[in-house]
């Protein structure tokens, strides 16, 4: 029958109501391991009694857990932890390696640790909320929006609901006619490339950058070239010299809130000089905002789409996935229009429309203000963690390297000393269970290195963050 | 407080649980008004004594119900149907047209009926199975897989479940890592052409044919060139010459099983000739099998690719839509191992991966047998609609027209005398409040005009199919 003996305590959160507190109290417990799976629940009355609160909001927070597949009720004999419940353990992102076998490896803990290229925690996934909006999304009248196709930019719920999003957090004036909602950031940039480019054209990219991007331009036909980054992003003089040696360059990528992977912003000076070369030139910019919610200095600096004429043609870009979880496929265009049209009838050759019920799941969670709430909650947990690392740095690996603390964004550029090859820093402490990526990888023009780190530091709590910048220090080649 | 004497029948269906018969029974009664929003349900005790079931069958009917949001419980009130339910009544394919005002529209109904191109009917979608199968990809622990990145393959339960069916169905032996998930067969055909084509070279297509696949191809950057087709199927000679003249074409693409539009069966000679002729000039053949489910004269007949050889290019391309609902984005290709995994690297250059708790979805209602019951009923109900079609076209038409009862598919191919325009026909029709697509805007090559009309059957009930007829015969042009 299970245990029935637990203590339940109420961390109370006064933005949320009292049963999604509960229910979130309940998830802690199961998750810490003091629930376990068949553990019996206490009743409705005696919780209620203990805890000082009405005995329906006890009721209302096990139904929601009972939805979530957290809990079982049994008739008559009472609610109890579900016993399917996944592997709770954590998880790390990407593709599995090869487990590889020295004697470092044997030492460091079984579960690799990484530092992603920046991703958020996902351990923070506001769940209880996500879950909720899309059982609604699902619900009969969700999947009413089934029967027939949807808008290929995306549903109008979504789109108004991005649209005031956007106006109140980034000065873009737009309502939701002017938004194409796509399947993350990496899709408006595909769509961008191939509207707006022959097959041929060449795209300006920052060098060092994203390589995932690079990999959307070429897939969409067009050339890449490099456009080189310094301490202050991008070169703007060295971009100038660059179109006038690459005429076939018609459009230019930009990161210009935290500069990927240097994380620098882009100063007011270099911002107008490149609206005013693109406008002058008729380039197309396409700013890639990807970071813009995680801002720990100061406010965040309004986007060149922000400051553009209507006939600029500037396309921002911008994710979701970044503020709930990778694999939540939902980024967003708006820019010229005309382009943006053109990118709508390619985004529908390919398949036609959006996911509709994440679609409607997401405006929920927009509208009734979880995802802004999400993001100052992750906000102050990754400021933290920004800290935490920096001072773990300058402790551990003192002279080996240098660094600037990121005004925002999700990762430090940690440049590394140039007697040590940080390519063969990263390999090493592959071997010793640390994965990394190193500027190499995120060069262009390989002729020019980049011997630096991309950390992103969201990811890790408080003792992963330590034990990998010790791993770092123990890998550091002599 | 709402009525409570409601009579609530039992319709049984022996291939499902009790209580999912028993919810949708309910269902029917709400949407045919019986049971009005805010009404009262029966108590569980009284309905399990008035039906002779046990009380914990009634429990779980409402508990189905309550979470697919048709009913709401109120503590200590009972249960009632819920305020929100969305209008019940029809919905029509496609954007909505302007309306157009003649004295032929005011007299006909309200909502235009429509003819669709072959879609299925959403009224019958699996909404009980398909919502469950929903909450359960986003439970807690479905909602863990969103925390890193999928394959961009789709998820392998999903890869697995179809593969199984497509052996058991098509007799393709395949497994999982045979197979490329995409958001609809759109998707397939744009990767097909994107990742086996350069830019200007061309794909011969069936004429009249698919639009929307020419579209896909076009966008990929692929030529589009005209194969003709004759009464029965591609014209395997004419091909043949086509290829002569045209060295440019790298791949062609078929609909052998039901042709689009005209919906004949390619016979096994031409079957043989034509992978013979892409064998020896090593073209890509690209087959989309987009209504294999739906046959009603003998067993379907097997795919080209279960006919191919390990070397052969072709790849075979099909779609789970038509299957549940439009706007569930889920289609698959399978086929030539290189191409697959160049569609894959497109595919992921593109959006990454697909939708995590879609995939994971469709996997359950796959596995647990629920999609087959699914097409099962669904045929037998497409079945009688295709014969009440063919009866009253027969009845009303005469010799205005002239078809062929199509063996397979959701949609009958009519010939219209060479006497009448079909395209004014269909303006007439339009007027009058019946859309519906001619043979002219399914033809690439215009100079060879296709007089005749495609009617999609099967999203049309009896009293629609009877009412849609006598509409295009007063729309008849003189």
């Amino acid at each position: 029958m299970g245990r029935s003996a637990v203590v339940i305590e109420l961390i109370e959160d006064s933005s949320k109501a009292l049963f999604i507190n509960l229910a979130g109290s309940i998830i802690r417990e199961i998750e810490r391991g003091r629930l376990k799976p068949g553990d019996r629940l206490p009743g409705t009355r005696a919780l209620a009694q203990s805890l000082g609160v009405h005995r329906n909001t006890i009721d209302a927070a096990y139904q929601e857990l009972i939805l979530q597949g957290w809990l079982v009720a049994e008739a008559s004999r009472g609610t109890f932890v579900a016993r399917d419940l996944p592997d709770l353990g954590v998880r790390t992102w990407g593709p599995p390696r090869k487990s590889q076998t020295s004697p470092l490896a044997s030492r460091a803990a079984l579960t690799p640790l990484r530092f992603s290229d920046g991703a958020p925690d996902a351990r923070l996934m506001p769940g209880v909320e996500l879950a909720r909006a899309f059982r609604r999304a699902v619900s009969a009248a969700g999947l009413k929006r089934l029967t027939g196709y949807g808008d290929p930019r995306g549903a109008p719920p979504l789109r108004s609901a991005l649209a005031r999003y956007l106006e109140a957090e980034r000065g873009l004036t737009i309502d939701a006619d002017d938004l194409l909602v796509t399947r993350g950031s990496q899709m408006a940039l595909f769509l961008v490339a191939g509207a707006a480019l022959q097959p041929g054209e060449a795209i300006a990219v920052e060098d060092p950058g994203y390589p995932l991007a690079w990999k959307a331009f070429r897939a969409a036909g067009a050339r890449v070239v490099s456009a080189p980054v310094d301490a202050q992003g991008l070169d703007i003089d060295r971009f100038e010299q660059l179109l006038d040696q690459e005429p076939g360059v018609r459009a230019v990528y930009v990161t210009p809130h935290h500069q990927y992977p240097t994380t620098v912003t882009l100063g007011a000076g270099r911002r107008l000089r490149l609206l005013e070369i693109a406008r002058r030139r008729g380039l197309i910019l396409v700013e890639d905002d990807y970071d813009h919610e995680y801002r720990f200095e100061g406010r965040p600096v309004l986007p060149l789409a922000a400051r553009a004429q209507a006939d600029d043609r500037v396309v921002h870009i911008g994710s979701v996935s970044k503020l709930l979880a990778p694999a939540l496929r939902i980024g967003y265009a708006t820019g010229h229009t005309d382009l943006l049209a053109r990118m709508t009838d390619l985004r529908e050759a390919i398949d036609r429309q959006g996911d509709i019920p994440l679609e409607h799941a997401l405006a929920k969670l927009i509208d009734e203000g979880d995802l802004g709430r999400h993001a100052r909650k992750a906000r102050k947990i990754y400021e933290h963690r920004r800290d935490l690392l920096a001072a773990e740095i300058t402790a551990q690996l003192g002279d080996a390297v240098a660094f600037d603390s990121p005004a925002g964004g999700l990762a430090l550029w940690l440049k590394v000393a140039p007697s040590i090859d940080a390519a063969a820093w990263a390999e090493a402490a592959e071997r010793a269970g640390l994965l990394l990526s190193h500027g190499g990888q995120l060069r262009l023009d390989q002729s020019r290195p980049a011997n630096a780190f991309r950390l992103g530091f969201a990811s890790l709590d408080d003792a992963e963050l330590r034990r990998a910048v010790k791993l770092l220090r123990a890998a550091r080649p002599a």
